[in-house]
């Protein structure tokens, strides 16, 4: 049984607090928090992914070396300058804000991860940060996950959090989460910033192993532009803290954790899509019938991707021409008269050719909050769900303008 | 040595008549022509591209069996309607095309090349086509390049036509060609819609050589939207009319030759990207400095095809992170730490971090009516240039409401 948590987030899981703090990092005027604490109170078990774009930002690197025992008490993450092409002065800030953090909260370093998400190119205002740091480590508190959440947002409309509930041999265990968007969204291992809790007792490789698992199915199923970022990280800590017996690979309880953090990375990056800079509706791709998983994936994720078929959504415009060209070019394999498209219960495309449906009703569809749209490529048994959003004028204004 | 022909297109070379018709393909009140046809005075040596998407237009299937025999004297065409994902009925319609305009000229359908823009999923009006042909053949001219060229148009702002000449054995041999944009650019094969003419006597396999040459310097290399169509071809028809000794492969003709296709292919190209949908300029980015060839074009057609450096170019924004992160992505490999990039004379990236540019100078580069941006991923000695262009809020308008 799956339970979600009203207004839940990082801070939902016994033993963890966190915090959010204005530091000074964003643009005059933008009063939103802008750096973000979370703490376990006892050591976690932790795992995380990260960005494949062969340009890494610098607390990357640091956390990913950090991580590399699988273990970490504290997160620490700024908002406005992504500390990425930054060079050895980059590398030695983000272990600086290691460091700040671990002295404030009596950890070693290594127990820290560190994130950054903002502009690129530009160096860390350090004084501002450690002023941050502080401010944030005396304000931890049990009620501080939307305070946090809201600290990571950048051109993001709103924070993005959930929390859900399992019960794992009679205790019951939560997982937190929470992540921000908004532009350069096309995770190729995960997203741009996203910090999972849990008072769950895991090994690390069935954490590790949960972890991927959530993501392939959910951040990496997204995507806004297409952009891959520098900065992409997910981490999970978990703490222990609900007492359950030890979750191990291959039990029942995994497969009831496995699905639990399948639900709450879903939710996150579902938000984070609906949320797409300029976006007015998520977009939600199912493809059936795909020979492969593989295809299934690439062909949800090309349709969901596609720059054509977004401008289409944003107009209400059935153009279902474009989501037959999208399919033709992912490289799925597919017979092209066999493919059926519909929009919600709407069939826009039977055997390849237009089903002559009521326009009407299908720009009712296309007006919604959420358009989904249904693909049978009939040439296998995979299937796969990709999230995105339309593209609107809003996303040329703010990325037209968004340094300077 | 090159000579461009002023106001050179389809009918420069000898031998060569066309015309455009308008017989209502297009929305009320759009008078331009809307039905091309280019007719070779006797049988040309003829090579193709098509487009690599697995949903193939009626007209592509059809127009690859007639060319099978590397024979053909006459193309058709038609705006408004793509003749795609529209099944058999589609089929027949594209045959319906080829036999008459075969027939109004006296020669046999597989001579006729056929081809078609437009909305996908909707049939031909076979009528209107009919009468468009009949009146399109009778209009045939010597003079009638720019008028077929025009017909071909779809949301393209203007008709894109070049024609250049070189000195073979002694014989002036000249090469035209006319292409169309705008929307749904990214071509893996061919573009859109692109007929080249060429007087030049030449084997079938030197002219397919030469043209294969050409496509994967100019019309692989751009992109709009990262959206690879239904209906892409490139055809080249060779009539021989120049008298010039009969070219074959491995000569210092045939590299004059191949090299004047580079130039018209090219030309066409850059038009197709500076008058993509809803562009203000033309992108055109330089990589140098890569490990492979296939490197070389990834990073270049990644930056070029990157939301995100089409929005920041658009709003004039030196948001090199934003190219950073692209070339990421691309899938290439080199050191992040090593890349210099500089836009026009003014350098950004020097060994992957800021410059410390003049901003303002910068915004005027960016300004300008053609964006250069090089990048030396100092990794290797390959290199590749690709042509995009911005994204502007008239994208958005004109795929938001393309079809309806």
């Amino acid at each position: 049984m799956l339970n979600p948590v009203q207004n839940g987030g990082v801070t939902s899981p016994s033993g963890f607090k966190a915090a959010g703090a204005a530091c000074g990092l964003r643009r005059p005027g933008d009063t939103r928090p802008d750096l973000a604490l979370i703490f376990s109170e006892t050591p976690a078990v932790a795992a995380a992914m990260f960005t494949t774009n062969r340009v890494q930002a610098a607390p990357v690197i640091v956390s990913k070396e950090n991580l590399a025992n699988q273990r970490a008490q504290a997160v620490v993450a700024n908002a406005g300058v992504a500390n990425a092409c930054t060079g050895q002065q980059g590398i030695d800030a983000a272990k600086g804000m290691a460091e700040l953090t671990a002295g404030l909260l009596g950890l070693s370093p290594s127990d820290v991860v560190v994130a950054s998400t903002g502009v690129i190119g530009q160096q860390l205002p350090m004084e501002k940060i450690e002023s941050g740091i502080m401010a944030a480590a005396t304000a931890l508190s049990r009620e501080g996950g939307a305070s946090a959440a809201l600290a990571i947002t950048t051109t993001d409309t709103c924070p993005k959090e959930v929390a859900m509930q399992i019960s794992a041999g009679g205790h019951v265990v939560t997982i937190g989460g929470m992540a921000k968007g908004s532009g350069m969204i096309r995770p190729q291992m995960a997203t741009m910033l996203c910090f999972l809790t849990t008072d769950a007792a895991i090994e690390g490789d069935a954490l590790e192993e949960a972890l991927r698992h959530a993501v392939e199915q959910s951040f990496n199923m997204i995507t806004v532009d297409n952009d891959t970022s520098t900065n992409d990280c997910v981490v999970v800590l978990a703490n222990g803290a609900a007492c359950n017996p030890v979750i191990k690979k291959g039990t029942g309880e995994f497969q009831l954790f496995l699905k639990a953090m399948v639900e709450v990375c879903s939710s996150l990056a579902q938000s984070i899509a609906r949320d797409g800079e300029g976006a007015t509706k998520l977009l939600e791709i199912a493809v059936q019938g795909a020979p492969t998983v593989e295809e299934a994936r690439r062909a949800a994720l090309t349709v969901a991707g596609s720059n054509l078929v977004k401008a289409a959504v944003f107009g209400a415009d059935a153009n279902w021409g474009r989501i037959m060209a999208a399919l033709g070019y992912s490289g799925a394999n597919f017979d092209p008269g066999s493919v059926d498209i519909s929009l919600g219960p709407l069939k826009l495309v039977s055997k390849g050719q237009g089903a002559g449906f009521d326009e009407g009703l299908a720009r009712t569809l296309l007006e919604a909050d959420t358009v989904k749209i249904d693909i049978n490529l009939n040439s296998g048994w995979h299937r796969a769900v990709a999230w995105g959003c339309d593209l609107s004028y809003d996303y040329v204004r703010i990325n037209g303008s968004y340094r300077s």
